[in-house]
């Protein structure tokens, strides 16, 4: 079902897509102010359900790319993604007819609101990572087909540039960064171009819906003091994310944490309350894996999702601090992302990691 | 005077361009061969005379970017600079109806004749530098008002960026370079698209055929046992770059080299053979100045020329070694490329030299 956002969604959307941005995606606090802004200016965006979408209509999704570390420093002005989609619809020749995130989480939840709002286009309530990963070649829309060339890359002058790798999206993604580190960390992108037919058959559907209503259950939750963790659980049951594992809970021990080659890559330790259990966690912008005492409890593409204790609010992996208390839950990924095609590209080997892929549902028990 | 381009020039004109190409520019040996192949395949190549382009025709250069110490490594398969025109003529919606060089000097004389023969394009006699940088944006085309924007980067395997960056040409190099790293240290570039009427009032003229003169002066100086540069010094008088300077002759006693940021950086040491003098060059790609006991001799965008004692052969940067013969000359640039506007953009200053320009004829008094 097509909606109307409007400034009153965004807290919750925001807190829902940090949820579901296993850490990254980028400071949410940042891309609800730009779209705040935006929907101010130029009134509410039309989310457009992806079964609504007309099959020949152009979709290009925008998202903004880089370390996330950087984002926190580098505030986009909120015009760079739109940049972005013009120089893209330019180089095709032809006008797109919606915009779309390509992740799921933080800042790249927003920007494509952002882009909506401002251009009068409506946003398709799907995306390409039903997460958050760090590179441009994870995306579904490519394991099913799509090439992400030709892209637009805008940086924060007005610069713009049109990289076309042809149907080798590693080898645009690997060019990408290059032009994002030299644009200083940050960049602003339109990429995989498509039809509304292809949209149905390689996005993750209704991320956006989910979003938002996984950010309104914990705050609904912590405005009636109960169980956020719960609550998210039964929000998720009925979503295509179906299984929420608790792996862990305790205090942030020790996080170390390196920009390099665009990445905020790092590892993360936590011990438990009473000392007797250590959960590791490695992250490039997003995590990957969760150890608990040594063994994996949930891999990449699961979720591997931080919440602060109190108030279950997500912790991205670039606000992660010593002393943090808390919760570390898994979330099953969409089936969709689970195929061998699938893992292939962004599976755990992708990551250079050695462990095979396992579901977390199988990898941890259900609480009682 | 326009003029047909045989396999029977490249010989001479190669090492002519190496001799104006000032320590840079590539490799010319590999340039040669690539344009060769490129004549056998497809016929010579018209040399087209500046005064003789229509005032309306589109001009694309064409040219190879990237450290020499790599392109000495990656031989070029001699279709990518093509790959970088089309994709531009695509950008832009038009068809070129030459190419020119962007600079003089090694291999960046032949890249455009290989475009020209595989095309069928006429090559202007003409270019942005006359002689070598290794900066896009040190270019007379820039620094009379011609945008190197949009222009596309083409890489072995296809994979083309099409840059914009405004009027900002500064900033087009950056980027640029960045893809060219990521492209393995060498790309191939269409840049600074310009009209017929723009090339007449920008381009350094009949570059190609000084080259040539330059090279087959060499030659039959040898062929004669003559002072080949004695004879270098007379075809140099009677064109635009009217002085030459012998700054020093004797052996390389220490080369420093290394390849950072895209470039070949470094210095060279030489001693006279009687030892009571040094010799000094620092290069960037290019040679940028020379000091002979401590005092400036030549300083860019004058051209510092290293040449095998013998046979007075150019010697690249990238092929300077311990213990080679030599014999360093200074050559006045045109003056369109030493007032103010030229000095600001490739004077000793854009390299973080310290020293003030002051021509060569006037650092270095003639022989007698």
């Amino acid at each position: 079902m097509s909606w109307l956002l409007t400034e009153e969604h965004l807290e919750d959307l925001a807190r829902g897509a940090a949820v579901l941005g296993t850490g990254g995606g980028g400071d949410p606090y940042v891309g609800r102010l730009l779209v705040r802004q935006a929907i101010r200016e130029c009134g509410p965006v039309t989310v457009l359900d992806p079964a609504e979408v007309d099959d020949e209509a152009l979709v290009i999704p925008t998202a903004q790319m880089g370390a996330p570390t950087v984002v926190f420093e580098k505030i986009p002005s909120g015009d760079e993604a739109l940049t972005a989609l013009r120089a893209l619809e330019r180089h095709l020749g032809t006008r797109a007819a919606a915009t779309m995130p390509i992740e799921c989480g933080g800042i790249n939840s927003m920007i494509p609101l952002v882009v909506a709002a401002r251009s009068g286009l409506p946003v398709v309530d799907a995306d390409g990572m039903g997460r958050a990963f760090p590179e441009l070649q994870m995306e579904t829309f490519g394991v099913y087909g799509v090439t992400g060339s030709p892209m637009a890359v805008a940086g924060e002058r007005g610069e713009t540039s049109v990289i076309d790798t042809g149907a080798d999206n590693k080898r645009m993604e690997w060019l990408a960064r290059g032009i994002t580190i030299r644009l200083g960390g940050v960049a602003h992108i339109a990429e995989y171009s498509m039809r509304g037919a292809e949209v149905k058959r390689t996005a993750v559907p209704r991320t956006l819906t989910l979003a938002h209503t996984v950010g309104r259950a914990l705050r609904e939750a912590r405005e009636r003091q109960d169980d956020p963790i719960a609550h998210l659980g039964e929000v998720l049951a009925g979503s295509l994310y179906q299984h929420l594992r608790v792996l862990f809970r305790g205090k942030i021990s020790d996080v170390e944490r390196r920009t390099e080659a665009g990445f905020a890559r790092g590892r993360a330790t936590a011990k438990s309350f009473d000392g007797r259990h250590e959960l590791d966690l490695v992250f490039q912008n997003e995590h990957l894996v969760a150890l608990v005492d040594g063994e994996v409890r949930c891999l990449v593409p699961d979720l591997v999702c931080v919440l602060e204790s109190e108030q279950a609010e997500p912790i991205t992996t670039e606000s992660l601090r010593y002393g943090q208390r808390v919760t570390v839950v898994g979330i099953s990924t969409p089936e969709l992302m689970r195929t061998p095609q699938a893992l292939a590209v962004f599976g755990p080997a992708a990551f250079g990691l050695r462990h095979e892929f396992r579901p977390v549902e199988a990898l941890t028990t259900a609480e009682s």
